[in-house]
């Protein structure tokens, strides 16, 4: 076992980038490999054969491609979407607007349900959206990362199902995959995508994505091209499916120091002494510690009442600043303290929020005790900038 | 000074991924950190301007996206190009044929001037093209990384300024940039592309590239939108000139490690102790010492004797087995000895060749030896493969 130990930092607490594990990042620093050699063929391999496991999504095909988070929007809207194709996008922030915008770009045309900062769409304005037109998809934003909100995916696909059963359901996890609970093939999800430096545990730069033999089909049934070309599942699946039988195969050099680290991680997950089950129930206690010691301080959250119950999600909280306070008095008084937060995002209130993001080791590892200090630095802050409680 | 050591490995040989220095892996291992944070912004601005520096192009604008090399095409194709617009594509090998089908995929439409295998196309087959057809750009492949063929870019940008000073002139330097000489604002290249994983020496995971104020403008005067969503520039505009502004943006999250490693990889090619000019000589250097090596030991290039003399490249090479060889009979026994070395990869002559990399470190750290290692090994494993110079 090596004894590399990361350099001394400010505790990383946003929603992603997240902390990542002294494992992890000696294998984003392994040595220069060949993508072709016997050596790093398997664990291209396996890491294809774990994601499955992570969605639980054993009917799926995996991608794992060099690119952002955002990439996974491209991937959706070339490969399975046409030009003027109709997509219902559920938004509750800043990625459903964006999302909808990359589809926007390829032609399709989309129609969003847009909640109120803070909410999430009903389930009849969801059945209702569904019933006005035939949807070739619905796009679905598992957690907006800039509020927060957590997507019920488990009754939205149900509805989906019932009301317009040939609708595809894609689903945005790139701040949820690896901390929130999904059931890919149960749920009936048609394609997931979502990115590494989230609940994945390992530094930015890794699209990820699953696709179910349905999604492959409508892909396959395509009365035109895939309308790009690093994008093109045309060029990607026969590298993917190449690798899990063991063989390499090019169309772009692979990231293969990230597809290290991607390795390690997913095998941790899918592998180590805690269950993927128990790493769900981990991000939920530590989400409610969070949002309780949030409430004890007297702080707001940004999720609405109506929300609050089930719609928040697991792995970061939004919060308010108490009023008359801005990020200016708390964001650096906790930078100060070792602790970065993230600011707000929303277009309609970023000024008037910060963000916690608790994921991966943060929360898995209690020896880390990551949540108590953040909430013990947060009440040092806030008494430091003159707050009290009311 | 940290004291890290990458673990005992093979040593890579190839044309890309490379041999990566100790200092670049430690930095591909930084602790996360939050692509808006004050300590993150400047490592991603500095980057930036150090990559017009490597590029001899001080008016360009710079790219830094996560991706692969092969995302630079695209990056050209949608930014760069519009529907039915025509293309002429310079092709020594594999790459060129992709690039032109990269092109196509966009709706544009690219002419091909094939060499045969192991040659390049003759200037005055280049200037009769230019002059049959007025085409919106021109592409070089500058080092095709399947045959190890050069282009005089120099002697083709007179041409085509003489001949048809509008056409763009768009530079694949994915295998040359760091490790060939390269003068973009001189030359006048519009557009430039390249990655991370070789002459730049960090792990493969980034699409560089630095356009033009001509390009830029092509850009800006576009009649139809980017065709994509990831690769416009669009989008990511803003956020290079923000961060070399010193202050963050959002399209997608940074590559943060990936772009910590480059930093660290930068700084010692445009600040360390061998200049920019010395490092283009070792390359050479090193080069005239491999192929003088091959010849010794009784083998021939790919490269047709016509392009020997100024036609190959200087940070690879490729080499035919001896007659009554292959792959397997080479190969492995190199990997036996500690040294990897890349297949053919040419579609017209795959199993008839290999290839070396020279480039990097592996030439630029005279105390790692790794030519000489590489010579070597390889004259005992064609003995050891029953092979007698003729």
């Amino acid at each position: 076992m090596s004894s590399f130990k990361q350099a001394d930092h400010k505790l990383l607490m946003i929603p992603g980038p997240i902390e990542v594990s002294d494992d992890v990042l000696l294998a984003n620093a392994h040595p220069s490999m060949a993508h072709v050699s016997p050596d790093f063929v398997p664990v291209f391999g396996e890491s294809l054969e774990m994601l499955r496991k992570v969605a639980d999504a054993p009917s799926s095909q995996p991608f794992i491609i060099s690119g952002s988070g955002t990439l996974g929007w491209d991937l959706a809207a070339v490969n399975l979407l046409e030009k003027d194709d109709d997509v219902l996008v559920l938004t509750t922030g800043y990625f459903g607007d964006s999302f909808a915008e990359c589809i926007a770009m390829y032609g399709a045309h989309p129609t969003q349900v847009v909640a109120p900062v803070g909410s999430r769409p009903s389930e009849s304005e969801i059945e209702i959206a569904l019933k006005q037109k035939k949807y070739k998809a619905v796009t679905i934003t598992h957690v907006d990362t800039s509020t927060g909100i957590l997507m019920d995916v488990e009754a939205i696909t149900k509805i989906v199902k019932r009301v317009s059963p040939d609708t595809l359901v894609i689903l945005d996890g790139v701040c949820s995959v690896g901390s929130e609970e999904i059931h890919m093939d149960a749920w009936g999800i048609d394609y997931l995508l979502f990115a590494s430096q989230k609940g994945i545990g390992i530094p930015p730069g890794l699209s990820l994505s699953l696709a179910s033999p349905r999604a492959m089909k409508t892909f396959a049934s395509r009365t035109t091209p895939p309308a790009g070309f690093y994008t093109s599942w045309t060029k990607w699946l026969p590298v993917m499916k190449a690798y899990e039988a063991r063989t390499p195969a090019y169309f772009a050099t692979p990231p293969t120091n990230l597809i290290y680290a991607l390795h390690t991680s997913l095998k941790t997950i899918t592998e180590g002494p805690v269950s993927l089950a128990q790493r769900f129930e981990k991000h939920r206690e530590a989400s409610q510690r969070v949002k309780k010691g949030i409430e004890n301080l007297g702080l707001e959250q940004l999720a609405q009442p109506d929300s609050r119950q089930n719609g928040v999600a697991n792995g970061m909280t939004a919060v308010r600043y108490p009023q008359g306070f801005k990020a200016s008095d708390i964001l650096p008084k906790m930078a100060q303290r070792g602790v970065v937060f993230g600011a707000g995002l929303h277009k309609d209130a970023k000024d008037e929020y910060f963000r916690i993001g608790h994921m991966g080791v943060s929360v898995v590892d209690p020896a880390r005790r990551d949540v108590d200090i953040i909430l013990q630095k947060l009440e040092e802050a806030l008494a430091e900038a003159g707050y009290q409680k009311q």
